[in-house]
């Protein structure tokens, strides 16, 4: 794993701990729990965090972040980010009924977007099953064990108990360079919910229910349901918040030239 | 303008002074230069500055920034972003050749994709129209003086002065899901800019010297060269770079349900 500063968990904890959920929660909780003022202090505390408490998050908190966040950049001023929040009952109501609907389709409406090209190549096809298993391995599920996996994958679709449930949606007609906005938007949420000590999840899972996300949220046929955000207060005693995905060294994906 | 805490240059000038340079100058250079640590600032302080001051950037602070700004999340932690930063010499030399070719081509080689949707409707032609009207009055340039915006927008190609130019590239194979991840990787990189006291410009404009780029960077043609950032520090006095673009209100793009 590599760690900048402040070295997360990366660097208190062998390699070997991260099979043994036990041992997880004699870490600090403060690394996960306290706000990150500093932009480096932000990026480097993020994480997805994959269990939340209940304790509600307020609307005004919400409205300050979104607002905020608004000052991204975007190609030609466009700003092209729609954002509908979900909370308190009608978030409860909604989670409870596609909870009722996975039932008769366990793998939703049809997603709304490709979320990974076909026939992924290296050395992206060995991050995504690393990621992927690291998790797994975090919450002691095996790797044949296919309905301990969707369980934990169905878990996506509560907002893994996030009491603020966001999606976010772009006009059909946007093209690749709208969702790199799109991007830059989301990590400004992102950074922001770690400067009031909240975290959160971006979840790109949602896609799979637009449907039912369209009848809660009024996003129109025209937008595309580009993906979901948990927002709230991390569970510091979740092996699963553990998780503190590798990164490629730096040398992997930049070349200098002319210094 | 809407401005939030701090409130940047939008609150410190009535919007009529938008249209006297002179009166630009008069505005405290601190809220260009300073450095703005918390994430919050560094959200409000970014903006795209088009004049830069030749003071150089360092090796190792573009470096620390780019290892830091990789935390940022990717879908299925593909990390699909790629950097190739050029300084020094080896930069001179490129802007020289681009200067050299854009007498030939002033248009560029052919764009590497389309950077804005084909007929672009409402609000978003309005904002794009509105972002550049307000740049070209800044510098004096009227709406219809074809030659002095065709300079300006030339101006691109010289990383608008800056000593560093970074191009952001990405695998063909990829779809929008992941130029999201760049976008986060991007604000990454433009934030922790700000935490030291730099600034950027995110350029898509580049991607109409794709061809130029690879002969420089060595970026292969199975990559598509998404945009440039220009990295440097930011010239208080220059009148561009009080702009400081409008965004819509929290109403215009956001919903709240069930608080």
């Amino acid at each position: 794993m590599h760690g900048l500063e402040p070295p997360p968990l990366a660097t208190t904890e062998e390699p070997s701990s991260s099979r043994a959920p036990e041992n997880e929660r004699k870490v600090s909780e403060s690394l996960i729990v306290d706000p990150s003022p500093t932009v480096s202090q932000a990026i480097a505390t993020r994480r997805s965090i994959r269990q939340f408490l209940g304790r509600p998050v307020e609307e005004s908190v919400v409205r300050e972040i979104l607002e905020r966040a608004s000052r991204a950049a975007s190609g030609g001023n466009l700003q092209p980010w729609k954002v509908s929040v979900l909370a308190g009952e009608v978030r409860d109501e909604f989670v409870r009924t596609v909870a009722e609907r996975m039932k008769e389709t366990p793998f939703g409406e049809g997603p709304e977007y490709e979320i990974y090209p076909r026939d992924l190549e290296n050395p992206y096809r060995t991050r995504r099953g690393k990621v992927a298993g690291d998790m797994y391995a975090l919450v002691g599920i095996e790797r044949d064990d296919h309905a301990a996996r969707a369980k934990q994958m169905a878990l996506n679709f509560s907002f893994f108990g996030a009491p603020v449930g966001m999606f976010i949606s772009i006009d059909r007609k946007m093209g690749p360079p709208q969702f790199a906005d799109l991007g830059i938007f989301l990590q400004n949420i992102m950074l922001l919910a770690r400067e009031r000590g909240l975290h959160t999840c971006p979840q790109e899972a949602w896609a799979l229910w637009g449907k039912s996300i369209r009848e809660f949220t009024g996003i129109p046929e025209e937008d595309l349901m580009f993906c979901g955000v948990a927002l709230g207060y991390a569970d510091p005693d979740a092996a699963v918040n553990q998780l503190y995905s590798d990164r490629a060294p730096l040398e992997e994906f930049a070349t200098f030239r002319g210094f």
